[in-house]
């Protein structure tokens, strides 16, 4: 069984980091646009992308978002953190393939209200930034540590990939 | 066929405001988790979030920062938008069968680089805050109509909704 474990915030010192890695596929660029309702043909349309600036399909600026949050969340500082508010600036498209690596450091932390605020910066495999910014948390106080839940099998009908209603 | 239809930057007036909604379901929960990796128990596990301070599985908070891009992305500005950044507050969580509404306004613009600030505010179906941000984007300078990409079918195995591994 795999564990979550989270990170106190008496654990945390300023300083530390972390880091989450996911890569972007067919299925990234599909389950967003139905989670998020954003179905921009510039993440779905091939043909509408390969026109654009971009020549191809690009991440939902968002995906990346939802990788710095899924690192909070459960990486640093894990179960039992409350997510108070996050900025961040997209500076780079992110195309099919592309690996993406999160990393969080500690920069602040106040006592009273156990927040503790986190650079964020994901870049690409080629050690390019594409999301820079600022997540602002309280830190859990308690340590949890708890099975990982396991997803459902997800499957995505062939049919209609990147088609056109 | 249904189509998309962008706001270009100088049909947008400061003032000028859109909406969208969304229900969160078990589907939103188990997919953000998937395409995001973001798999904290509050989220899928029923048992661990009933002893949480929520008492019940809520969204991943950046579900609701995924309503704004939607937003910016299919509404306003649309098709063919450049997002610069994104800052979100998050206010309430949000629980199963919560609709939320997103509400932009435009509150700049600049003539120069076509960079229009949206004030995003997201309400939950009792009318109170959930998310309030700012959102920042060059919009579209010519007017894209395009088909809305149908996506294919997504369907989630029953076994392990919410079960733990």
């Amino acid at each position: 069984m795999e564990a979550l474990e989270n990170i106190t915030y008496d654990e945390i010192k300023i300083g530390d980091s972390c880091t989450f890695k996911k890569t972007l596929t067919e299925k990234e660029l599909i389950l967003f646009a139905a989670v998020s309702g954003d179905v921009n043909p510039i993440h779905l349309d091939e043909n509408f992308a390969s026109h654009s600036m971009f020549k191809e399909r690009i991440a939902h600026g968002m995906w990346s978002g939802s990788l710095v949050s899924a690192t909070l969340a459960t990486v640093m500082p894990g179960p039992g953190t409350i997510y108070l508010s996050q900025n961040l600036d997209f500076k780079r498209p992110v195309k099919l393939n592309d690996t993406l690596t999160v990393t969080l450091t500690a920069k602040s932390k106040d006592d009273e209200k156990h927040i503790v605020v986190f650079d964020c910066l994901v870049l690409n495999q080629e050690g390019k930034p594409v999301v820079a910014g600022e997540a602002k948390v309280i830190a859990p106080t308690t340590k949890i540590v708890v099975a990982k839940p396991k997803l459902p099998e997800i499957s995505i009908g062939q049919a209609a990939v990147g088609a056109i209603a």
